[in-house]
């Protein structure tokens, strides 16, 4: 599977020019190859735009999502778009896989809702793992937030997940994130990860780029910097089978051992 | 708390030859004012050592107990050293901890076997978490591969764990362990853990240092190169404090969506 993650500024709350943009990025990855185009966080609408989110919000199947098959159709390509999803109890933070044929390949909507922003915007989603096939692997869908718990990735991985797309909205100072908590979701969970970030500022938040392809050993495939760039990388299902072979995590797990981790937190609770 | 990391190569079945090195390292702990001094996984008889190590195994209040109790007290230092624990069923591979009046403050049985050399040796812990107080604070232990398994950290982050040492004996080529995992325990789990490896060869292996101090942030409080070494740390109550109260990950865990992560492994089983 080759794919193309797309790292752009996106313009806050203009779909039209954020949707031109995400066709673009189609043609480019479609150049070059790849079967899948994988962009930001939001990246239809805008994130960090308040009382504007709610007014782009569209249903599942909505003029947005046709918009998006039309590109996917041209240009022969998988698409992965994020946008506020409208139902009738509120809006999800989703993101939507558009396939080559424009159908609908498969969804997500964010779990772990992150801090005032989101909470402010967004309810949160029931499903902790959405997944789809394709060009023979398991794909599945994390936004943001839900990677930087251990235990999304590795619910991934028991389900069998071979790549994990994460749209995202990273903002300065948590640089960490991309550098050390994605590479070890990755190494512990023997997948691929790929971590799609916005750039620039939108209001007062500086997103911080640093969108990577991670290989199953823990190893940036491709990094981005921290201006617009599109990443076309290779996931291999050889390289998955070799490092499951090494790094056998996997079957070593203590299962008898983890009813803990599912346990309530005992310094606070939801 | 402050806590001296010690990083040596041990000899390889040479008890008395590892007790003076622990007991060396003691004496230079204490004159930097360390509270606690954390030797490697096996620190006391070698690891890679074959029959050798179960003919080294004791009991868990045995005379390797007594030698390092006189060292605890002679330099007024809680002291963690590693050795086959020998019970009826078989040994273990185990850590213990020895307070500064010579007391049992606490010991970890290695839950997560790595590959055929520990499963050649030891039988499996049965106790996921295992805490003792100093200091003030609550300390954890786990050993060597036990860290790789995002649930273990999650566990002692469940169970109010401040600061989780971990005796390791990490080779290349698996830097990866060092420089990416250990980190990420830290942030997501917003306690400090103290990774201790050993350095040198010992048979075939060759074990690659990278003992390290990791903050709640995810940063190096300090790390080791790939020789002998000992670093001196100060775990701060305040930075946990800040660190908690600017990374809600522990109270913004979706607990309800969990479940699937104690669950069998759909891949392989045990």
């Amino acid at each position: 599977m080759r794919a193309a993650l797309y790292q752009g500024p996106g313009t806050p709350g203009d779909v039209s020019a954020n949707v031109a943009a995400i066709a673009a990025a189609a043609a480019r990855a479609a150049a070059a190859g790849a079967d899948i185009l994988i962009t930001p966080e939001m990246s239809a609408t805008g994130y960090n735009i308040g009382e504007l989110s709610a007014q782009r919000a569209e249903p599942a199947h909505g003029a947005l999502f046709d918009a998006v098959a039309r590109i996917a159709v041209s240009h022969g390509i998988a698409v992965v778009y994020g946008y506020p999803e409208a139902v009738a109890a509120g809006n999800y933070n989703t993101v939507q896989v558009v396939g080559p044929r424009g159908e609908d390949l498969g969804s997500h909507r964010k779990t772990h809702l992150y801090g005032d922003l989101d909470r402010g915007l967004f309810i949160e989603g029931h499903t902790l793992v959405s997944q789809f096939e394709l060009c023979g692997l398991t794909v599945g869908l994390a936004i943001c937030y839900d990677i930087e718990f251990p235990e999304v990735a590795r619910a991934h991985a028991l389900a069998g997940t071979d790549v994990l797309l994460v749209p995202t909205g990273l903002m300065a100072p948590f640089e960490v994130v991309s550098k050390i908590l994605v590479p070890a979701r990755a190494y512990e969970n023997q997948l691929y990860v790929a971590y799609v970030n916005r750039c620039d500022v939108e209001a007062e938040l500086q997103y911080c780029g640093l969108t990577c392809a991670i290989s199953p050993d823990g190893a940036d495939v491709a990094r981005a910097g921290g201006a617009e760039e599109l990443l076309v990388v290779d996931f291999d299902p050889a390289a998955l089978a070799t490092g499951r072979a090494i790094n056998t995590h996997l079957p070593d797990r203590r299962n008898d051992l983890y009813s803990t981790v599912s346990q309530e937190n005992s310094r606070s609770s939801r």
